[in-house]
């Protein structure tokens, strides 16, 4: 099932359901009317909703009307929380070497994960608006869960069943703050802008055997204007989602319709490429000496995109840097 | 104007208006469902709101009733973003002289402001429940502010009049993960549970004279189990609400209802004492050798209140920890 949000001039949107081809949608205003409560009451809405998924699927939902990316929010255009990782541990030992810093304490054996905005996420379309290129604009592509309620103390093991719909996600950054930020020790807040995500949520058992120990495993691939930065693979995420909902949940509950970030996806591969060009410039570091590649500039265009072997998954983020 | 929520089944709450002595209440569904939307909508609710709130003061309310601050969720029971400062340098000086630790980067000149949860905030008497006593439980008394939409890169100066109404804050902290968190540098997460809240919210006004330069000009008394934690007094915030908002701002915009705080109320003089234990044990370290007073144990009751030499401004804070 695939679910997206349309504006309607509420905070939360309205919530359809989307074909599987991405091609056709419907509105379910009779089973909820927005995603997050959906979610809230998900024991009785996700029977329903599976069902008029089905008849969309065969062709039976007459309502039905061509679906298009460009005009979606956000699944979730806020949520409760949005808890982000950097589970792909390649990512930061790639940064520890170019800049020669040691390893973070503990880094292989606990989740490293900060609290980001979670009131104004970004639909596949929206542009990115932030005030200057001085403050080194990049993307990051990583993947998501959002999860039902989430009891306190939860183990890894048992928070993989309140996961409830896997998103695709660009996690704009901020370069330029973001080390003096990690090194004040309160976390990002300069550095991260609002986030966007793939047009559609969808859940797990649409990924098929792509889903599996708790990790999306499909290529993700990142464009910057048209040309490849990476698709590096989701599988080798160095912990699983299970891990940082139960880190995250170690001291509080997860209000239903949180979501978890995996943190830039990282390849050890250098063929793989990367998912964020911080990224590509310390590999660039470490294999010639100096970067190479610059940060975003105002006009350009990032795209990403997960598929499946026979077609579209989330559907693609194409976001465009403005100023603002 | 002072404002409150009660419990409806809905997020965000019933909106009350409360009298200034804390005494009677009056409901206005007709002006606006919840603080939210109040906020969202203040142009138009604000002259509605003042004029009931004079009714209500001048006795012709008649549909008034007793006001029970046990009753009450937090003002808002969840809001777009809460962003916590550490705006009294006091407290972290005597944090960094008692570890040997040098001071963070820029501390004096930039401000230093983490984000929190804002989905789960606790009531002025609702308990807080925490795993185990092992994570040094401990309180915070702090002052924040509620703003109107802010857009980014809003000036100190101007940010200041993106004020809407100000609080009383009890932001809980867990002390064991706090210093492993900030070492890594993502902020914290499984130090900060849910943050409590005065029963009240009250428009600047309210305050008179003690609310100027963006600064809450009275001291904050912080007792636990009946005993004197200290009193320290607002007016010695080193950076102001106004500096703190555009802090947050500079790159991305505020929705309204954010919430903001001050950090722990902080004073050089021993003689106001602490309103967090960690300070104060700090204080022993720095003074006797070695720390004296224990964090927080299942069962201990902390009161926080800032009060007008006539009256009560926003209510006490009366939570008690518990096992959950």
């Amino acid at each position: 099932m695939k679910l997206a949000t349309l504006p309607n001039g509420t905070e939360d949107g309205e919530l359809i359901l989307v074909s599987r081809d991405l091609s056709r949608a419907i509105r379910v205003p009779d089973i909820a009317p927005s995603l997050l409560v959906a979610l809230r009451e998900w024991d009785r809405t996700e029977p329903l909703l599976q069902a008029r998924s089905l008849a969309l699927e065969a062709g039976e939902a007459i309502e039905a009307f061509h679906f298009d990316p460009a005009q979606v929010l956000a699944p979730l255009p806020r949520s409760p929380q949005w808890l982000d990782g950097s589970a792909f541990l390649n990512h930061g030992r790639l940064m520890d070497e170019a800049f020669g810093n040691p390893p973070l304490p503990e880094v292989d054996t606990i989740p490293l994960v900060y609290q980001g905005a979670s009131d104004d996420f970004l639909g596949a379309h929206a542009p990115l608006a932030t005030p200057s290129e001085d403050l080194f604009i990049d993307c990051e592509g990583e993947f998501g869960v959002v999860v039902g309620e989430v009891p306190m103390g939860c183990t890894p093991g048992s928070a993989l069943r309140h996961i409830r719909l896997i998103v695709q996600i660009n996690d704009w950054s901020l370069r330029q703050p973001g080390p003096f930020e990690m090194k004040r020790g309160f976390g990002f807040l300069q550095a991260k802008p609002s986030t966007g995500f793939a047009p559609v949520a969808v859940t797990p058992d649409e990924l098929g055997p792509a889903w599996r120990d708790g990790r999306v495993h499909l290529p993700l691939r990142v464009e910057i204007n048209g040309e490849r930065l990476g698709e590096p693979h989701g599988g080798e995420m160095s912990f699983h989602f299970g891990q940082i909902i139960a880190h995250a949940a170690r001291t509080r509950k997860l209000t239903s319709g949180t979501i978890l970030g995996s943190g830039t996806v990282s390849n050890a591969s250098r063929a793989a490429g990367s998912a964020c060009i911080a990224e590509r410039r310390v590999i660039e570091i470490i294999d010639k000496g100096s970067p190479e590649t610059g940060y975003l500039r105002f006009g350009d265009q990032v795209r990403m995109e997960a598929r499946l072997s026979d077609g579209p998954l989330f559907g693609a983020i194409s976001q465009t840097v403005v100023q603002g």
